[in-house]
């Protein structure tokens, strides 16, 4: 299939820049995307290439971007609450989960990873809305003693196989042996930093909290240097790795009109044992039940070149029932993947559908999340 | 000086496109920015042209980014009061208001156009940040029965001394006189539009809200029938007619950090006689002062070419003290300038300042706003 349509962009002072943005130019990054109102890398110099880099060795990503809302004072456990559908008397202090960010129709404002970092302190790491702004409207008639801002902190992440040896290098074995979801205060030549066990992959890795942006390019060749024995190199996110991970991205998969219920495999993180902002809501859908999914697909017709330009239409029987949000091509499985809105009668995997591409109608069909077992081998060549 | 840096950029499907997408294709756009996660046009063949063209004839542009946050219900004169500093006691149905939303700190969390459709009907047509999210989480808690959401609906901006007679001939006369800051709703062979008297220019202007996103293509083709006999073009926003206008682009210029009393000219916007969120915040500011402004300045060196590409550090009397966060070259002015950020005691128009440019100092100086008289007449060549 075609490349996306591209075209020249200036950058303006009406975009942030990482504080690695001068590193990612030196790497040869070639095309950023805009994330929470920064540029964020989107190519450096083969999509694939980078793939096969992530999956096989080491890589390090600037994601800058995701910024973080923080939450402090004596009730900042209640107001974080507040905010999330996951049951925070399960989180422990120092760790960390997928907590959607739900607003009081029951719809996704946001789908951050929450870090618990005191009792009373929380970092929402964002995905791509001002979820900021949400907190400071429920801030205005809460009646909690919080402060809630942006602090200054930017990520990066350590994503692929040799990722445990990179960060053992950086940070010794405890911060390397970190549980899932769990993080760490840590600190690289006096450069303080959080780290956590996560990421956008379904690879083994880890993210880098920076805590002072004017240390970046530090924080950077530390890593590049730690990780020069085990072939890191720096790659933009991954759209295919990322897909058959069964991953989500806010914007295009997912937004505030749609709930936890309406995403496949999403419902599992709505906890009625807690009590949250737009919980009646949710109380009613999950009783009423859904009539649109979205749902997994694997699609016919030639590679994906990089990623999904714009949605198409979904069609069956002859008539439009929804729309393809994200389709890439799997390098390892092959095949085309994507998510696609449905009808709830045509959820269930290995349903026949109709892609309205801009070449001519595609094939289709529901498929189990997520596409790659985590537990399959790369393959080494 | 040296035109901002540019890379080729990849449309994805976390990017939402106008309406009127493909016509900005079709009447040459090149390049585009990332607005309210959507594409709006930058550049179609040359800044300066484009820039001429407004001033002296007239001009159309995509702002089907500016994304309304539309409050409907019982309560929803109540509930919008509680977002803005303006006095809505004041503002009548079809009234506009330049409206900044506060937050609990008395931040600014944007500055839309409020549009009065009914008494309980409003929209807020708004700048770069998510600012329906903050609705969402104000309704949340303030106990008040109202609808918060994003309708279908798509702006366009016809701006320029010839706009007034385009306007009439698309809308008959009395959406031509319609009072500066005054909307009428309006119909065009079938297309429900709203026609506010508003823009981004300081230029007569209007702007067309599109109802009906699947009606795009036909109203920007009337558009550009009726303008033709003006010799109408499509061009991008204008950054140096917004700020010889001292128009602020919320993002760079100000953000949620900053209250009105920071930005010179915004003060006037705080009325205490209406009871809102952050007026116990803004009272404070008031009494205390503020220990920072942003305030024009003209810049000495060499024209700027486009627009500011990062902030630059501002110095005075040898150190550090603010920072530049928009720049062009008044074509009219036949000077460069822009905004910066002082410490109070410098904000009184002639304060000497030295900004660090990528390429060494240049010298600037504080200058009232705004840059360009609005009765000046517009040379003629």
């Amino acid at each position: 299939m075609k490349e996306p349509y591209s075209f020249t962009f200036y950058t303006a002072s009406w975009y942030r820049k990482s504080p690695y943005w001068q590193r990612t130019v030196e790497a040869g990054c070639t095309s950023w995307d805009l994330y929470n109102h920064m540029l964020i890398p989107t190519l450096y110099d083969d999509d694939e290439k980078e793939y096969w880099h992530l999956v096989r060795d080491v890589t390090v990503w600037d994601v800058g971007v995701e910024r973080q809302v923080e939450i402090t004072g004596p009730d900042a456990a209640r107001f974080t609450q507040l905010l999330t559908c996951r049951d925070l008397s399960r989180c422990e202090v120092m760790q960390c989960k997928y907590a959607p960010i739900i607003a009081p129709s029951g719809g996704i404002v946001n789908d951050p990873i929450l870090l618990r970092l005191g009792e009373n302190h929380f970092w929402l790491s964002l995905a791509d809305s001002d979820a900021l702004l949400y907190a400071l409207g429920v801030q205005a008639f809460a009646g909690l003693d919080v402060e809630v801002r942006e602090p200054d902190v930017s990520p990066l992440q350590v994503q692929g196989p040799r990722a445990k040896e990179v960060i053992r290098d950086l940070f010794g074995e405890a911060v390397m042996n970190l549980r899932y979801y769990w993080c760490s205060d840590a600190n690289l030549d006096g450069i303080p930093v959080v780290v956590s066990r996560t990421g956008w992959t379904g690879e083994v890795g880890y993210e880098i909290y920076l805590r002072y942006a004017s240390r970046g390019l530090d924080l950077w060749d530390a890593v590049i240097k730690a990780g020069e024995p085990y072939g890191i190199r720096a790659i933009a996110p991954s759209d295919q790795r990322r897909l058959e991970a069964g991953i989500f991205n806010y914007g295009n998969d997912m937004g505030v009109e749609d709930t936890p219920f309406h995403i496949t495999g999403m419902e599992r993180l709505v906890e009625f044992s807690a009590d949250f902002i737009g919980k009646e809501s949710l109380q009613r859908v999950a009783a009423e039940g859904v009539d649109r999914k979205l749902v997994g697909v694997e699609i016919g017709g030639e590679p994906f070149r990089m990623w999904l330009e714009d949605f198409w239409p979904v069609r069956h029987g002859g008539r439009e029932v929804g729309r393809l949000t994200s389709a890439s091509h799997s390098f390892r499985l092959k095949k085309n993947i994507g998510y696609a809105w449905v009808p709830i009668e045509l959820a269930a995997p290995g349903a026949e559908l109709e892609l309205e591409s801009p070449d001519g109608p595609v094939s289709a069909v529901t498929t189990a999340l997520p596409f790659l077992d985590p537990t399959k081998d790369v393959p080494k060549s």
